[in-house]
């Protein structure tokens, strides 16, 4: 795959947005760090809020992608599962971009905002069809899937407030520890052996 | 109780970094919302992030104080219940003060971040404590209690992304839904019946 300048332009944008934050980093200091001209950038983007909106875009789209596979699984345990894994395994493998789509929501345009929010939405309604599923086939409780569906990603997207990429135990491991939690409870003894 | 300048310093400060964040929001600003003059402010701080710090102090101490009479109650599953609502309590009406604290602090100096961590790891070490209690008591699983406070502090801070104060349900409500969803689980058909 050939990494294009748009490529590399989203690819530091992200990088210094999420150290320095949307509002600190400017144009300049995008074009700075690539050795471009502000001039050159802007043949790219028009303004540091297009550049937001195409890497928030970017890492919706990859993240929607990674939660449809999973939701394929038959079973809405394991599909649950591997949702999960996914979203995490994305957010670290991904992180300048993913850290910069949830972070940067609050600043982008109200049109580009509703692009995004109609991704993000998406990704939450994979979540719910899963967890209706498994309430359907009675592997899960008669759970509000609302609130299960966003009590999931919380804990998902909250790492972005402690986890670090790099860190001796990977996203994904969490993500599993969290899908035990979330599955079993505090009080649950034995789930095993249960029925519905 | 009197209001002082410098508590009206903080509210107008926590209302404009909660709505326009704290990078874009100038001493200016501050001053100008009050009919303060720049140095009538300087005359109470010394500098924008001091007033940062201050609210973010304020935050974490009403935050610590209301999970400290939380955990309190002797029975573990009770005062996870209580932990939880006084949280989501605090959060909901000390809105603008929580959101600063929570959003802020990577903008804080190293010394006046090590104070409000400090705070922060008290307030998440009581509710280890909590869920600790509970698996000596065999009122929870044995479960790792870092982990399961993470979760628990998951599901409460990152309400600070989609709940807005004012709204038909309290935050509180939502509190006592995650309660029983981290305690019996997605599986659990009827923890009534179950021992520890």
């Amino acid at each position: 795959m050939v990494t294009t300048t748009k490529d590399r332009i989203l690819e530091e944008a992200a990088k210094l947005f999420t150290e320095k934050g949307y509002e600190a980093t400017s144009v300049q200091d995008i074009a700075q760090a690539l050795g471009l001209s502000k001039a050159a950038l802007y043949h790219h983007f028009r303004s540091k809020e297009e550049i937001l909106y195409e890497i928030s875009l970017k890492a919706l789209w990859g993240l929607v992608r990674a939660g449809e596979e999973a939701m394929a699984h038959p079973d809405p345990e394991e599909a649950l599962l591997r949702f999960m894994e996914a979203h995490a395994r994305y957010f670290e493998e991904n992180y300048p971009f993913f850290v910069t789509m949830l972070q940067g929501i609050k600043s982008l345009s109200p049109e580009n905002r509703a692009a995004t929010n109609e991704l993000r939405d998406r990704h939450e309604a994979n979540l719910r069809n899963i967890l209706r599923r498994g309430v359907e086939a009675g592997a899960f409780r008669p759970v509000d899937v609302a609130l299960a569906g966003r009590a999931v990603l919380s804990l998902l997207n909250w790492m972005i407030r402690w986890f670090r990429p790099g860190s001796p135990k990977r996203a994904v491991e969490f993500a599993r520890a969290y899908h035990d939690l979330i599955l079993r409870g505090l009080k649950d003894g034995d789930p095993g052996a249960q029925g519905a």
